[in-house]
Parts: structure tokens; C-alpha cells; sequence
């Protein structure tokens, strides 16, 4: 009952925050986000830690968000325009080499300059957390915008799945160095192009499924004219896909946007005879109630305590500094005529979730028996992370309009 | 991400059950029902328990079909008609006071003569467990036919909340006299009337307070015309009057039940001018997901293994058979004119998860350091639960025919 409690109460915040947040001309998600931020360090300094610490590690609820992020990317993946994005891959592909590779370089040189301390592998990890690019947060705001299928969104999101599948890489490297000790860089680096070998791989077989299956598929569930059968087998897809990406060491977003594209591979709306709605349209319901879920709690993990240290705050202010200038410089890549190199640029700065996930990795693991980050650097790198992710929906907006 | 994969593997099954069951003419409940059992029973003896167990034990999945439970019950207050309600108001009271009276008595004296060695509580605790009527299963198969407003409709779902009072008094009552020991029976019995008059308390004040603010509350979300608010606010309200009812001692879906009520007190269809659908076209998606859920999982708890004992066997066969002629009975005392008694007789036999919740608090009741429900009892009251829940769907689709 306590979940139900709790999934209630965020679910009206988040919404009412998101509200407030489109009337002062923000996209919904930062109103998510800021109302997060706010129940997880003001609520608990006036009711203590009880409720808001149940709320941010009960399982349940990780999982509704979980679901929420799949929710997600598996719409992003249902208006994704194959035939789109390949026009764009090109741009998609360049913009996202450059907005790893220079993120990458300079927060490496900012860490191995700023903290000289630190054993090399802090400063390779902190180059890697500053790689990714939070796909939800801007494709929240171009789907506010409309613009989810625009050029400037096709390649952002092509690029931020890039962007997933490359952070990953290079976070899979620096693990294996910390496992391996840092003597075996070599043999670490070997197991990189597998790994960026099997994305590409399950991209590319989940596209060629999509292509020769999803016809069939949808005439038998419309054949069968049950209601409900096209919302339900779809969305078991959408868990399926991304549990077999989880499995073979991939993001489970990936699958959830995978199984997107094999439903609707043109973008042409997914709809059988028995309803009336398409599948986007049946899936919005699931979504009102846990995309907003997501970044509220994601909001929640934010700890703003930890600011307070001068040192964090001075590395948070140069990463924040370097993030946002890698991945601006990103937009420079894109070769498509008529889309604006501006768009791309904002769109790829926001960190989010899996900047997140990143730098909470990085407190997991151990390094003769001490966390490979420190409390400062983690606080530099959650600075980072909720900067770039404030920061870029409201530039975005504000270019967009 | 094995929440995931159970979620979807459970919800596509229960789908394509309940459409085989519908293509066989039945209920689709049953066959998830059916489903359930078969994955409960038969998973196992081929794989080994391992996945099974987890899918039954997870809590994440029973918090989703939770979910589901109170997502089926808050569309049921939602199409509840009040007036209409008002109008069966009296053979709804008489239906259930029967329904519950004949059986409890019927159970308590069969208890008696075929375990004359167990205790006088266990006698009087299988006469509670008869009691119950699962509002759930006619609901559904009402809801099927398009029923749900019908006069046998009202009747029965007006009977069967009546019936889930009276069946959490009398197992408050017994609850109490394990507690403090079979000699204070009095004294039980004194906290009677609190926990009766709770329960029309909550009921009344729910229908009075939706009267005075569902107006005002439906005009200020439409006046906020914010897309989506209208399901999140209606949503929060379901789970918040399902933890209120809990906090106060009642069940949960009872306030589920509550919170359509008040959203919709003359059955006039919960709309916004923000949303082209009402609240009730809103929530079927979610529903669509989570409420099959909970039915397959009430399924997959039921053991067939317990039946192989002949003396559970034989005590099963005669209560089921308690169990129906004394919910039959309660047919007799539908004064409203038109409304077909056998339906009534025949809507209020299964006992689903709510005689399934009573047989299982049986045996977490501690006597002297023994479950208060032995093995055989239990079984043989699981047998019951089983097939009232199954005979009454296929019996009340051919009647309804």
C-alpha cells in the first residue's frame, strides 16, 4: 500500500510540476525533474529521511519508472523514421563520434589537471561519464515541440543511440580496467569492438526483422479482432526487446526503442482493424502515468548536499564547463542540408539518466577496497550531470521558439 | 529486468487465453484464470519451480496486480449508477445479508459434523470463507455483456460490497478470537459493529462527498487543460482512497470502488473539455494490462498438488456444495421488480480472491504455535474458492445467453 501511496503522490507532483513548468514556456520534464530535486532535499530536512528515502529506493516503484523509460524510448522507436534516419545516418554518425570523442578528451585532460591526485583510471572514468547523452530528456522536449521526426531530431536521437552504444563501450573499458588493474589497458581494450560490434549487430537484426515481420504481425493481431491484443502484445515487444538487450550486455533502452522501430519501421502509425487507435495512441495512457514517474524520481536521487564542498563545486564548474562546449561543438558534424546545427548542438548536451547511471557506477566500483571515485569527484560529476540536464531544455526551448 | 520479462510473458498469455476462452463462448477471465492455474501446475513439473516461484512471490508483479485489482474496481464505482444503486438499495441488503448468513451457516455446521476434532474457531472460520463474493469475476463477465448498469448488475456488485463488509467484520471477529483466546468470544464480538459501521461510514461519506466536489473538481481540471491530468488525477484518487480504506482497517478495493464513486456519483461518464475521452475510455489501456494480471497470478497461487489428499476431497465437495446452494439462496430475496433472480442467485456464487485472501489468512492465524487451518482444511477450501470461482463465470455467460 505504501507503493501505491507513493506512486500516487509523485505521479500528481510530477504532473502538477510539469504543468507549471509548460505555463512559465519549459518543457514539462524540467518541472519533473526540479520537483524531484526539490521532495528529495527540502522535504527531508523538514520531515527527516523516512518517507522521501522509501520513495527513492523502493523497488517497485524503480521498476514503474524503469517501465517508464522503456515507455519511452519504445514510442521514440514507434516514430522513429527508418527510411529518415538513414537519410540522416551520416550526420547522426558524425555527430556522435565527435560528441564522445571531444567530451571524452577534454574531461580527461580537465581531471588529470584538476586532480593530479587521482590514479589515472578517475580521470579515463570521468572522461566516460561526460560521453552520454540522455536521449529522454530531449526527446521529451522535441516530442513537446512536435519535432520528434524533424531532421534536427532524427539526428539527435540517432546520435544519442550512438551515443548510448559508444558511452557504454567506453564505460565496459574503464570496468575492465579496474577489474583487470590498470597494467592490462590492452586486454581491456579488446573486448571494445565486441561490444560495439553486438549494438550495431542487434540494430541492424532488429531493423531487418522489423522489415519483413511486422506486415504479418499486425495483420494476424488485427485478424484475430480482440481488443486490447494490439496495446498488449506491443508492449511485450517493448519489455521483451529490452530484456534480451539487457542479456546480451546491452541497455535495455536499446531494445525498448528496437522494438519501437521493428513495429513501425516507417513511421506510418501502427493501427489494426479491431481498434480504433493507434498503437502510440494506446500506448499514451501507459506513458502520462510513468514517463513523469521516471524523471521525478531520477530527480529525487540528486543530493544537492554534497555541493558544498569548494573543491567539488571548483571541478563540478570546469566538467560543467568542458561537457557542455564537447557536445556543443558535436553540432559542427552535421552535414544534413536545412537542419539546424544549433538544434543538434543544445539537444546533445543534456546528461540525465545515464549520466547518472554512470557516475553512480563509479561508486561501485572498488579499487583496493576504496570506491574509484571519491565523494568530491562524484559531486563534480552529479553537478555535471544536473547542469547539462537543467540547462539544455530550456536553451532548447528558447531556440526552438 | 525479471520483473520485465514476467510482466510481459504473464500479460500475453492472459490475453490470448482470455481470447480463447471468448472463442469458446466464455468469460475471458476464466481462461486467465485457467492460464494461471496451468502455469502454476504444470510450469513446474516440466522446468523445475525456479521461475514459476519467482513470477508468484515477486512483489513487483503483485504490486502491478494490485494494481489491476483496484484499476477493475474503480472502473466498476466509476459505472456504478448511485441512483441506480439506491433504487436496488434494499435488495442489494437483503441479497447480501442472506448470501452471507446461509453459507457462514451452511460452512460453519458442515465444518462441524465432517472435522468434528478441530477446534470450534476452525469450525467457525470456514463458515467466514464462505462468506466472501468476489465482486471481481461477476464484474468482469457483467462488464463482458455490457451488464455492469443492468438492474442484476447493480444488485449483484451492490451485494457483493456488502458482502466484502460483512465477510471482513465476521473475519475481524474470528481473527480477534484466535487472538485472545477461544473463551472471550463476547468480547470479539463487541468490536463488531466498530468495524461495520467504519465500513458504511467510508461508503457514505465517499458518495457524499463526490456529490458536493466532483463538479467542481472536474471543472478545475478541465480549466487547467492540461493533456493527461484528468487520468493522473482520477488515478491518485483511486490508490489514495484504496490506502485510506487500508489505513482505517478496510480493504483496499473497497476504497478503489469509493473513488469511482465519487468521480462519477450518476454515471454520466467523467469528461473534460482538455480530453476527447472520458476518464473511464482513459483508463481502459492501463486496464487492459493490469487487470488480466491479477487474474493469471490469483491463478498460478492455486496448488492442484493439496487436492490428491481424499480427505480434503471429500470435506471440498460438500462445501462447495454449502457454498452454492447458499449463495443460491440469496437469489430469492431480489425484491426489484424485472430483475432476474437467478442471475442475482447465480452472480453472487464465486468467491475468487477474496475467499482466496480468507483461506490464506487461515493459515498465518497461529494457535498455539499451529497454523489455525490444517492442510486438508485448507485445501478443501482452496477446492471451494477454485470451483465456485470457475462454475460461476461459464454458468452465469449460459444463463446471461
Amino acid at each position: 500500500m505504501r507503493v501505491l501511496f507513493g506512486l500516487a503522490v509523485l505521479v500528481v507532483i510530477a504532473k502538477f510540476a510539469g504543468l507549471l513548468a509548460r505555463r512559465c514556456g519549459q518543457a514539462a520534464v524540467l518541472g519533473e525533474l526540479l520537483a524531484g530535486i526539490a521532495i528529495g532535499n527540502l522535504l527531508p530536512l523538514a520531515f527527516g529521511m523516512g518517507g522521501v528515502e522509501f520513495m527513492r529506493t523502493d523497488e517497485t516503484l524503480q521498476v514503474l519508472a524503469e517501465i517508464g523509460v522503456l515507455l519511452l524510448l519504445f514510442d521514440v522507436g514507434l516514430e522513429a523514421d527508418l527510411r529518415g534516419l538513414v537519410r540522416v545516418g551520416w550526420s547522426s554518425l558524425l555527430v556522435a563520434t565527435v560528441g564522445v570523442v571531444v567530451p571524452f578528451a577534454l574531461g580527461w585532460g580537465t581531471a588529470a589537471i584538476l586532480i593530479p591526485e587521482a590514479s589515472p583510471i578517475v580521470h579515463v572514468f570521468v572522461g566516460a561519464t561526460l560521453t552520454a547523452t540522455s536521449v529522454g530528456i530531449t526527446a521529451r522536449v522535441l516530442q513537446e515541440f512536435g519535432l520528434s521526426t524533424s531532421k534536427e531530431g532524427q539526428i539527435i536521437l540517432g546520435a544519442a543511440v550512438l551515443d548510448d552504444v559508444f558511452g557504454l563501450v567506453i564505460l565496459a573499458v574503464v570496468s575492465g580496467m579496474v577489474g583487470a588493474g590498470e597494467s592490462e589497458l590492452s586486454s581491456a581494450l579488446a573486448t571494445a569492438p565486441a561490444i560495439f560490434g553486438k549494438a550495431f549487430l542487434f540494430l541492424g537484426v532488429a531493423a531487418l526483422v522489423g522489415h519483413y515481420t511486422y506486415r504479418p504481425l499486425l495483420r494476424g493481431i488485427g485478424a484475430l479482432n480482440e481488443h486490447g491484443l494490439l496495446l498488449v502484445v506491443g508492449l511485450a515487444l517493448c519489455f521483451l526487446c529490452a530484456c534480451l538487450a539487457e542479456l546480451i550486455g546491452l541497455a535495455g533502452i536499446l531494445g525498448a526503442f528496437a522494438a519501437g522501430f521493428i513495429l513501425d519501421p516507417y513511421a506510418q502509425g501502427v493501427r489494426t482493424a479491431a481498434e480504433e487507435r493507434t498503437l502510440a495512441e494506446l500506448m499514451k495512457p501507459l506513458g502520462t502515468v510513468f514517463v513523469p514517474l521516471f524523471f521525478v524520481l531520477t530527480g529525487m536521487r540528486v543530493d544537492l548536499s554534497v555541493m558544498a564542498d569548494p573543491a567539488a563545486l571548483g571541478l563540478g564548474a570546469a566538467l560543467i564547463t568542458v561537457a557542455i562546449v564537447g557536445k556543443l561543438v558535436s553540432g559542427l558534424a552535421v552535414l544534413t542540408r536545412g537542419a539546424r546545427k544549433l538544434v543538434v548542438a543544445v539537444g546533445m548536451v543534456p546528461r540525465g539518466e545515464v549520466g547518472l547511471v554512470f557516475a553512480g557506477l563509479g561508486t561501485t566500483l572498488m579499487v583496493g577496497g576504496v570506491p574509484l571515485l571519491s565523494k568530491e569527484v562524484f559531486a563534480a560529476l552529479i553537478l555535471m550531470v544536473l547542469v547539462t540536464t537543467l540547462v539544455a531544455p530550456i536553451t532548447l526551448t528558447k531556440v526552438l521558439r
